[in-house]
């Protein structure tokens, strides 16, 4: 490993986020509501530490090789995270350094969870800044999946690899950046058109800008303590489920379209699977709405359509208090936050594409069972499954409850009672955001006592890099040789 | 499929069940409680269709060929439990069918789940007849698992096919029927020593016989309404204690350590890894009860090493009420509960064996991230183990967690709250007994729905047959060709 050239990108890094936190600090600026010192001198540090890492290992430059691939990945977010804390602890919306850096995880790694209990009486520059974190974790998240891990051999987006927009090359750098490039300007663009739809809606300005960043990302974090509940126009409502759904389609899947290949998406058995999920719980709830609640089928849909969309792309935007529900919809939707969307999206969670393989892995055991000697092999859209990556899959799986197990055991052992502990360990892992308990949609995680916080911390951060690339450098194997 | 072949193997066990049945007949004439003609009757009826059975296909007596295995399998403990429920329906101790099926699968299944709510006023040939169920299962048990499934090419035991007892014989039937005989002697000493030493330890010889049913077989039916904590002598707990655990573990090391070889226990990594997780839970409970609770240490240890006994091997005993205990002890308690015991034992739930191959399969899956050219294979107590058992195993686990999915559906689709109706499902398909909320180890299943009830005496049966050994009679692959 040469630690220099780590650091070297990781001074680019640095330097880009100080260069972002100067739109917070004209928000700051615009409002005056005095968290403008808080930016600047934050932008300072920040740009400060960015160029003289920078400088001090200038001749570091060089390709980024194997092993060192899961560190940057890995420093990113955790570099990201602490510098992104500033300008709440400056400007002392949260002084707890622990707590900062938990809300500032909790905006890059897309999750939403939030230790704050007052979220109006933050100034606009900090409130900014929070949802921006968002947004940029996003654009990290879609271009990690779709064209870092593949690389590095990790990551449900393997088997796509070959389907990559951008030109085909053997050299990994400059195809990593076309396709970043494409990727990014779809994102951008869905980004824009949401906005603009949330501002014809009777938005504002600072909110439907907050808002479009909290659902691209499929975040959850909100400008109000009502969460997206305080707007209660269908028209804004109905826009954010269409792009929280968007948010959760593999970015891909966008840019095809826009090339005018509408029909990619049917053709992605990933899509179909994760369009007729959404669809199914949508319709069982509403029907529970309307039959057994009595709500009017245009309000009912609503309801249901919001909730259903929120948690499968996990974003956590609330407009019901699905609590309420009947034990069955509760399930449906514990169900799908588990899934999460798909693959290449910015949606957290298992990811539908993993679900798709366990269950086709599934049936062709049982079909062992009964033909010993014939060879099957696991298909997905009528191409061949490479057993390396079925396995590898599978383990992701195991992987993911062992954490959830080891997890809930901590949070439990700090003194967390198992159904807020549990979901507060499940709700990070799959950045989801709210939990159920004493951390659930009307809560918040601020009664979690600091080691807690700081598990949950490195339990988004593992949830977000599709735990093997954090794993992988906490294992003994990647210091030994 | 040789139908006829099938319904020759099930005559002979409706027979063997007619005949066991006159046991408890015995003992409903030395009682006297008036459940002595319901016994009559049902043994007269079930001897007739035996012995029916038999002579009608008489011709059809053959060697059993694969797919027939799996049939026989399931329709064995179908058929056992519909006899078995006779004696509670005809006797009006249970008049309604369902729910008498239901105790005679949790019963046969080794689950221990009651629809009962009143057990110490049944008679005492029905008492006798339920707790016998458990003891008859659990001998089906232990030869399943050790002896059929692995020549089905099913379940955890495929691993240790070569360290059976018994000759080995290229010959299906022989070894079966010598292993069988060896494994079925070990059951009936252990069984026979514990009986002995509880009526030493004060009970009586109903209670010594019946509570020996329920801790051999991993059972957990009890002849009192308070089940084990009835009887508050220390010397008798700890007998419990002791054979709930012998009963859990696999019973060929039984075999060879009455044959001397006591060391074949430790040289086990199963046994090893089932004896540390038992001793640490213990500790570390006890180490709650004595520094948070204050109690003496030996009650301390007792209760804890009661509790956690009790659970690992799913037997479903309690002396202490565990949801008065920390998370942290619940959370431990819980985890044990999916693990459950050592494969070819008469415990539930996933084996330790398989949480030992996921271990290493995940472990391994990192280091191949990390030398991806390098051969790795899973080992386990040095022996390398080939990578169909491994997948085999890793689909089992994925299939229980389906399993406990789509049954969590139904219960709440059936109108059970979420925890009730997860615990409900978990404590059938792990063969566990008690779940928590309604189904609680204080309350019982009398208040889940018809409907519910049958769904959950399918769960006994598919947990208790190793999953695939149901499931694929349920496939279409079977009935086709």
């Amino acid at each position: 490993m040469r630690f220099g050239v780590v650091f070297f990108v990781l001074g680019y890094l640095v330097l880009s986020i100080g260069i972002t936190m100067m739109v917070p600090l004209v928000v700051a600026l615009i409002y005056g509501d005095g968290d403008a010192k808080a930016f600047v001198f934050s932008v300072s540090i920040t740009l400060l530490v960015g160029a003289a890492l920078l400088i001090a290992f200038r001749h570091r430059k060089g390709e980024i090789r194997g092993k060192e691939g899961y560190m940057i990945v890995t420093a990113s977010w955790v570099v990201m995270s602490i510098f992104g804390a500033l300008p709440f602890i400056v400007s002392g919306a949260i002084p707890n350094s622990v707590d900062a850096v938990f809300e500032s995880m909790s905006g890059f790694t897309t999750t939403g969870a939030s230790i704050l209990t007052d979220i109006e009486s933050l100034p606009h520059g900090v409130l900014f800044w929070r949802s921006m974190t968002h947004w940029i974790g996003g654009m990290g998240i879609i271009v990690l999946t779709v064209a870092v891990l593949p690389f590095l051999g990790v990551g449900g987006m393997s088997l796509a690899k070959a389907e990559l927009p951008g030109p085909v090359t053997d050299k990994l750098t400059p195809r990593m950046v076309e396709t970043a490039r494409i990727l990014w300007g779809v994102y951008i663009l869905l980004s824009v058109v949401e906005a603009i739809l949330l501002l014809l809606g009777g938005m504002n300005l600072f909110d439907s800008v907050c808002h479009t960043f909290g659902t691209m990302a499929t975040g959850g974090f909100s400008t109000r303590n009502q969460s997206m509940g305080a707007f209660e126009s269908p028209f804004l409502q109905y826009v954010v489920v269409v792009f929280m759904f968007l948010a959760g389609t593999n970015f891909t899947l966008h840019f095809y379209a826009l090339r005018g290949r509408i029909g990619s998406f049917w053709r992605s058995p990933e899509f179909r699977f994760y369009f007729v999920a959404t669809g199914v719980v949508t319709l069982m709830i509403m029907a529970e709405l309307v039959f057994a609640r009595e709500k009017p089928a245009e309000l009912a849909f609503r309801e249901a359509s919001f909730q259903t969309v929120s948690i499968i792309t996990t974003t956590g935007y609330a407009t019901a208090d699905y609590c309420l529900w009947s034990a069955l919809s509760q399930f449906l939707l514990l169900s799908l936050m588990f899934m999460g969307g798909m693959a290449g999206s910015t949606a957290g969670g298992l990811k539908v594409m993993r679900i798709q393989l366990l269950l086709q892995h599934v049936r062709l055991e049982m079909r062992k069972l009964l033909h010993p000697h014939a060879i099957l092999r696991v298909r997905l859209g009528g191409r061949l499954v490479p057993d390396s990556i079925t396995s590898m899959v599978l383990s992701f799986i195991m992987i993911y409850f062992l954490l959830l197990f080891a997890g809930t055991m901590i949070m439990t052992a700090l003194g967390m009672d198992l159904v807020s502990g549990g979901t507060a360990v499940i709700a990070c892992v799959s950045n989801i955001g709210p939990g159920l308990g004493n951390v659930g949609p009307t809560e918040n995680f601020s009664e979690v006592n600091q080691w807690g916080k700081a598990v949950l911390t490195f339990m988004m951060l593992l949830g977000r890099l599709e735990l093997y690339t954090v794993l992988v450098v906490f294992s003994r194997g990647y210091w030994r040789a």
